[in-house]
């Protein structure tokens, strides 16, 4: 085989002054394996899109390279953007076992089981993609089965964290491997890619066991109601404290919620949840008792209109009915953005005369994510030559390196990585070099990618002032207006209260058209542009405000 | 005069189940007075709005008994909606030096000027509107010359508070008059309206003397930097401190920012600012001094785009460019909703290689809102009968009901308020009894009221997926086709690269219309309707979308 190049390439596509769609490629001459695939929520100007993928064009265009798709773990921000991207890069996919039977549930409903090779591994194995082998190491997160990669180039070896933190009293399973992230540190460590998400929070990240301690104080002050619980389905460790403290507690537990269902499905069966005999009802049996009896665990944490406790709370769920003998606890903190929808939820629960138990009144939620005494363990115990701060947008890049500073790093050892950036590293050196193409790719409805820049800023233009079309007929030879013009407005006032407003656009719409024909300018487009600059001036003037103009003008 | 009724009426037109657009109505008998009168920033889900204003129809058919509005503070919340309201329902106006200061900038803007009789009144001072008579108390707020009211009726005292702290160590003038309140509840209060903004932090809120000690050691610590410091322009004592520190350091100080410059203006005219010689230059004279002699003062703290804050971090602002010389401290804390904005311009000084210092990295901004322990000594001295909670969602009004029972007060004594709900009182009695007219009146450009659900839904329609115009020209009487059916479409899908789509949806409009002429369905609407519902099944077929559908067939 011929050399090529004696360089590594590291090429983040995502995740990067960003939150979510992380990916990550590495490539060696002629080897390409890639580090997870998600998605991200769209921002509050993208109107109308579901969610948002990386732009894999340089995965498509260097097929044949690729070795295979190694995932961190199972949240939507790692894996999320494997059923729409694997229709078109179809290569082996390689994740623990939980990440992998959360993964099967998302392929199955985009029609692809058993259509992907979906290979598991446990954590402290190795496997080898092409020139790279790849240890995987246990870390805590919030979510089981999560792991940091340990991977062997020819130039050395990299580590890349994926999301962690580090609990010392974790519910289930062990505590982070800090030794085997040591032991690479005493080995060599070329380069770290550490994610970032809570550089900003001095100290520790507490652990989930103070949650589940939370709890049990709920469940202990309440005894006489019936107890809804709110959090993320994915967090397996939190739906564990609580039905084992149900459970302690004589309760029964009922679910609802699509994914919670989903997702505790693939945990029970793959066994993540240790449940004690007789403790799971169906939701239709909560009628059978009384509250006292019951515990409830819900979606809805961050106010997802549609989501179960949504619907709990503005009276529209199927089989559950909530009043003054309800508990809901809210176990989560609403992620930047969904404090209000979080904050309705609460509002309608106050109003049904429910006691809410919310993040702001309560310690109820544990974050997943490394603080920053717990980023500085892990640059302790891995002593990276060099250092690139991951998973976070700018602000947070920046914070982690400097604290990759405070703890002895030089400068000149730490990029601040952007999407589509090529990192080049050999044993000595690590600099910029080139791009490959990146960016967002924009998921609407069925459609992957028809949804742009232009869509987009016609939305945002007919969501801030609406739609005026104006229709004509005119006989373009004759120069003369045959029907019309006539004025339909959508989304810019109310118009059985404007009437006077509607007329005067109508007149001055057609005296436009006829000014138009009295000064010989019989261009088709030259109409339309009259009477859109007309009509935008004279509704700017009366209204301050700036519809979409659609002149239809037909000659016929 | 005939005595109609021996109950007072307290009827709030705003502020409760909501935040903002606080607005109270006082009535007894043939005297109605009003307190405050202030607008809400628009729902994420009103799209195109500019503000919201009370509906305030109940005060306009009784505009003979108004004898006046009094105002607690200068903030938009409390006095907003007046250059709005004042149009219709013309009354004097009472409010401190301060407020009424900040009103009459806004009523220059609206053409109101020397048309409003408005009154200025001192803390300590009381005045009579009809039965009313109005005690002044000073109190602390993030505004100089915030009062609440103490509100003698024939029924007994109601007091007032407004917005709230207790600062036991001002920047200038007293903290609040708690002797007063304590003198009020000896003598007996009959109705406690306190504000509940604050009601779910434990504690007391820090003195701003806190910051003023934070910002004191920014200075300290870069002083070979330009120093550029945002914050709410209302928030004079805030200002007062940067100033202060700026001085104290040798810098020179100058404003950034419309409203920054509007209210420091009406501050230092009326003495509310004190301002160190030679300090104070124009921000084209920064270009003159080193940037370890100067300090900005900007908008832009809840990072709204068009502030000179964001102007600054995207390089569009003309006097001020920012690089690694420059330190930028965001002293506020992001509204809820506004993190993402925020956010954005932390980003964007990051990548300028700017220092950003804010509120998540350090203590650099105190609430002007009273927590726990500061609602608990206002309930212990007023110790009234009554007791209602004001200005909060419905978890607020709630939780302060909490804290109230906690304090000793029975159950049977509170009520949860909402607006439009008349609350009756005696001496001895309080209950709802009724409604009045009450609601958002949305602003938007020159429009006051003119936009409601349906254009708004429309809006969201719009927003959501887009438009689909459909355009025939038919000869009806012969049924027949004779030029279309185009197909224009906006927000929908980028058309370039969906020309199939877009021929087969106009395909499918030309044998719906066939249809019709086929089956003798020659009614204009029925065709119409056929159109509009063949394309929608097709389009949502196609794309699970479901755009706007607007058929203009004319009959020519």
């Amino acid at each position: 085989m011929q050399k090529k190049t004696s360089k590594l390439k590291v090429i983040p596509l995502g995740g990067l002054q960003e939150i979510g769609k992380n990916i990550i490629v590495f490539e060696y001459e002629d080897d390409i394996m890639v580090v997870d695939c998600g998605l991200a929520f769209p921002d509050d100007d993208m109107l109308g899109i579901d969610l948002v993928i990386p732009d894999t064009t340089y995965l498509e265009k260097n097929l044949d390279k690729i070795r295979g798709i190694v995932l961190t773990h199972g949240h939507e921000d790692h894996i999320g953007a494997l059923p729409y991207v694997l229709h078109t890069i179809n290569v082996p996919v390689y994740g623990t076992r939980l990440t992998l039977g959360i993964l099967n549930n998302k392929l199955e409903e985009h029609g692809l089981q058993n259509k992907v090779q979906a290979v598991t591994v446990k954590d402290g194995e190795t496997i080898k993609l092409g020139c790279f082998s790849i240890e995987f190491i246990h870390v805590n997160h919030s979510i089981p089965d999560s792991v940091s990669l340990a991977i062997k180039t020819p130039v050395g070896v990299v580590v890349v964290t994926g999301d962690f933190k580090v609990d010392l009293t974790p519910i289930s399973g062990e505590m982070i491997n800090l030794t085997r992230f040591g032991e690479y540190g005493n080995n060599g460590v070329l380069l770290l890619m550490c994610e970032s998400t809570n550089i900003e929070r001095q100290g520790s990240t507490p652990s989930e066991r103070k949650v589940k301690n939370s709890l049990h104080a709920i469940f202990q002050n309440h005894a006489n109601k019936r107890i809804e619980i709110a959090t993320f389905s994915s967090n397996v460790h939190r739906i564990q404290s609580i039905i084992s403290t149900a459970a302690e507690f004589k309760r029964k537990v009922a679910i609802t919620g699509r994914s919670m269902l989903n997702i505790i499905g693939v945990a029970i069966e793959l066994g993540y949840l240790q449940i004690p005999k007789d403790v799971l009802i169906d939701i239709n049996e909560i009628k059978k008792y009384n509250p006292e009896q019951i515990a409830i665990i819900t979606t809805g944490s961050q106010g997802e209109p549609m989501s179960a406790l949504y619907k709990m709370a503005f009276s529209d769920h199927e089989k559950v009915s909530l009043g003054p003998e309800d508990v809901v606890v809210i176990s989560a903190h609403p992620i930047a953005g969904n404090e209000k929808l979080v904050g309705r939820i609460i509002n309608e629960l106050s109003k049904k005369g429910v006691h809410v138990l919310h993040d702001a009144v309560a310690e109820l939620h544990a974050s997943g994510h490394a603080c920053q005494e717990e980023l500085k363990l892990i640059h302790g115990l891995v002593k990276p030559k060099f250092f690139v701060p991951m998973h976070g947008e700018q602000r947070h890049l920046k914070a982690h390196a400097e604290l990759a500073k405070y703890m002895g790093m030089k400068s000149e050892n730490i990029l601040i990585p952007d999407i589509g950036k090529i990192i080049e590293l050999d044993e000595n050196s690590m600099k910029f070099n080139g791009t490959v193409p990146s960016g967002k790719v924009l998921v609407d409805g069925a459609g992957v990618g028809d949804v742009g820049n232009i869509v987009l800023r016609d939305r945002r233009h007919l969501a801030q002032d609406g739609l005026i079309v104006v229709v004509a007929a005119i006989d373009i030879d004759n120069a003369t207006l045959i029907s019309g013009p006539d004025i339909v407005s959508r989304g810019f006032v109310y118009v059985r209260e404007s009437e006077e407003l509607m007329e005067q656009t109508r007149t001055t719409a057609r005296d436009a058209v006829n000014y138009c024909f009295d000064n010989d300018m019989c261009e088709w487009n030259e109409i339309k542009t009259k009477v859109r600059d007309e009509l935008s001036k004279f509704l700017y003037q009366k209204t301050k405000r700036k519809p979409m103009i659609l002149p239809i003008i037909m000659d016929v």
